[in-house]
């Protein structure tokens, strides 16, 4: 397959697709919804098969369950859908309007920022929910779903193709790539393509940055902290790491470093021991801390690993300070959360940690686009360019600058005949 | 040189950088100002020596113009610091604030980017305005200018660097990068610098791409265009072509191809030609327009070109739809304008051509961070992401989620007990 060529024509589309209204988007959304909605059994069908292929190759258990999609979450998926049609249109708005002199007037007005090639994980719900924010966003998506999936993507995706195309979108507003192959060549299209979002491991995103031009908004790993402040309040610090640490353990939103202020150590940290001993969660502390509870010591290497499991480490801390160089050291610049009842503390570690989110009081666990209200989550940004955090429709759109004059010319005002007299309406 | 060292320790500079107070920066950028001017003889004397060199080794005429800094450029410059000054303080600022919950608190607030190195050319001012912008936005700036500006680029340094530290700013808040092993130096250490800004070639832009994982803000060429409509007002038009060829040929936003609805071609190119004779600006054109006026031949190479020089490529185009698929081929998404009184057109030309910039009516030497109100500006970027088109301050911030909870936890709402009411305030 030629992808230059395949993925110029889909750049040419995006054009087409970048005029369209917020009534045509919208209205093939409602027709993509119902289609899947007509289409469950087929798409519950082609899931089990790729669930017994999964379980025939002996796939890890939490993959295996994140691939399942049921009716259940289908109907999830859809709802998602409906609220994302309910969604102000992210497109043609206007940031400011500023007349520069008189007769000279200029928007800066949103608009979609062209082809997006989107790589994810094994979550069939993935291919849905970020198709369903290109339409809506009026970017063209290239789709690669993980191998695991692929006859559900294949369904879901013929299926999200042909209600767009009858609802009057352009033949590129979405493409599937299949191999491992394809990634590679995809790569190579920096003149088409504009975005790349992978969504799997640091190593992966890591090697797509190294492997193309074409900018990329991806997120490293998840090392989120919790910093124990001296003041901290044991009844609200206990249940907020508990629910950090285990309330899903696998995602990139759970905590993996506790750090501790020396003073509240010998009270938090067994009490906290018992709690995380009921959850099977095993602690590996600082040496410090190992003369307070019984636990396993941690190496300098824990403080730089994302778990993604039942395991806490833990340090003791003398100061705020010392906890926030440790974070913005150690962590990944995802989420990190102050448990602290003294304002000013809390002020000082939201402006001086290096993190997309900074919390107070508050499990990390909130991290997420759904939670934040922003409908849907096209994955979480840990760069600071463009899109930070939890990454919505606001993260799908660009901007571009219209200027509208009467015959202005530069030299008039270079050479002093006219000035700028700028006025924001 | 340690470089991941030396860069690590920005770094560590640019997380105190990100807490100083409006007031802390701006009264820095005062003392700046005021040193720079109590020192305008050892500046200017310095500028010299570096004019002198450049025209011993008979560098070229204009970057020997753009290298001179006299007291009168100097002047200018620390006007736009004084602008500067008073214009509000892009961080801290409140994107939104949405309650998740009773209790459960978001803000959206910007903030610093962090650490971002700039490789700038041969005009001394830049290094003011840079670290100038750099200062107000609160970010550590690494600058490396052109080689034939070095003594005046060490000059202004080391007086802003002291009227910096003087005012209270951290070591790290700029530094100054002096030879071309540097750049490879610094596009390692993706640790620690957060954003590289380019500003030169288009093969430069491509070669920093190419070699760093830091996220890069740079334009391309600027291959702008003029398309005259079936409808152009000619007293409109022909001054209009004629400032963005010729104003200041040597810049990214004049134009270098003009298209022409078939219409209209027999009597523009003839009125247009006159005018561009007097202007020494000679005209390659495509077959049709040959038949019109006596000119070179373009060949498709002429319409990938960046001239920065008085010539103008010239094609009859049969419609606007025409017009804009050469565009989006053949341009390199900085600014292009159409000569139209007919507002359908306009809207189509401004909603499907690719481009930072679309205009009606005026010149496309207006695409500059000046002329826009900015205040001044880091560089134009042809790039969809982060910023685009001119980049004043706004492009040097990010943003952050601060979270204000009360102990709430993530289980109680994926297990029923609670459940989200966003209420934006």
């Amino acid at each position: 397959m030629d992808y230059q060529n395949f993925t110029k024509q889909i750049k040419n589309d995006s054009f087409e697709m970048a005029f369209l209204s917020s009534d045509i988007r919208n209205n093939a959304l409602v027709e993509i919804m119902k289609s899947l909605s007509e289409n469950k059994e087929r798409i519950v069908s082609a899931n089990s098969e790729d669930v017994k292929a999964a379980t025939r190759d002996n796939l890890p258990a939490p993959i295996i369950s994140r691939l399942k999609f049921d009716a259940n979450k289908l109907q999830d998926t859809l709802n998602g859908i409906s609220d994302l049609i309910k969604l102000p249109d992210p497109l043609f708005k206007k940031v400011f309007e500023r007349e520069l002199d008189e007769g000279l007037t200029l928007h800066k007005v949103t608009c979609p920022i062209g082809v997006i090639g989107v790589i994810f994980e094994s979550r069939p719900d993935a291919l849905i929910q970020i198709s369903s924010l290109c339409v809506k966003s009026g970017n063209c998506c290239i789709l690669k779903g993980g191998s695991e999936a692929k006859m559900t993507n294949r369904v879901l995706f013929d299926i999200i193709k042909s209600a767009g195309l009858r609802a009057g979108l352009p033949e590129g507003f979405a493409s599937l790539a299949e191999s491992r192959a394809d990634i590679t060549e995809l790569l190579k299209c920096h003149e088409s393509i504009d975005l790349i979002i992978p969504r799997g491991s640091n190593s992966f995103v890591q090697y797509i940055m190294e492997h193309s031009k074409i900018p990329v908004m991806g997120h490293a790993d998840g090392i989120c902290h919790i910093y124990a402040d001296k003041g901290a309040d044991l009844e609200k610090a206990l249940p907020v790491i508990a629910d950090a640490k285990t309330q899903y353990a696998a995602v990139c939103n759970a905590v993996e470093t506790l750090l501790v202020h020396k003073d509240i150590a010998p009270t938090l940290l067994p009490a906290l021991k018992e709690i995380l001993d009921e959850k099977k969660v095993s602690i590996r502390g600082c040496l410090r801390s190992i003369e307070i509870i019984n636990c396993e010591s941690a190496a300098e290497e824990d403080f730089m690993t994302e778990y993604l499991d039942y395991i806490l480490s833990v340090k003791i801390v003398d100061s705020i300070d010392e906890a926030i160089s440790h974070i913005n050291r150690y962590g990944s610049h995802h989420t990190d959360c102050i448990i602290t009842g003294d304002e000013a503390a809390a002020c000082q570690f939201m402006e001086s940690v290096d993190s997309a989110g900074e919390y107070q009081n508050c499990s990390t666990r909130f991290a997420d686009g759904f939670r934040y209200g922003f409908g849907a989550e096209v994955g979480v940004s840990t760069g600071k360019l463009h899109a930070r955090g939890p990454v919505g429709l606001d993260g799908l759109v660009s901007y571009k600058y219209k200027l509208f004059g009467n015959g202005h010319i530069v030299a008039d005002y270079s050479e002093g005949r006219k000035s700028f007299n700028f006025k924001d309406k």
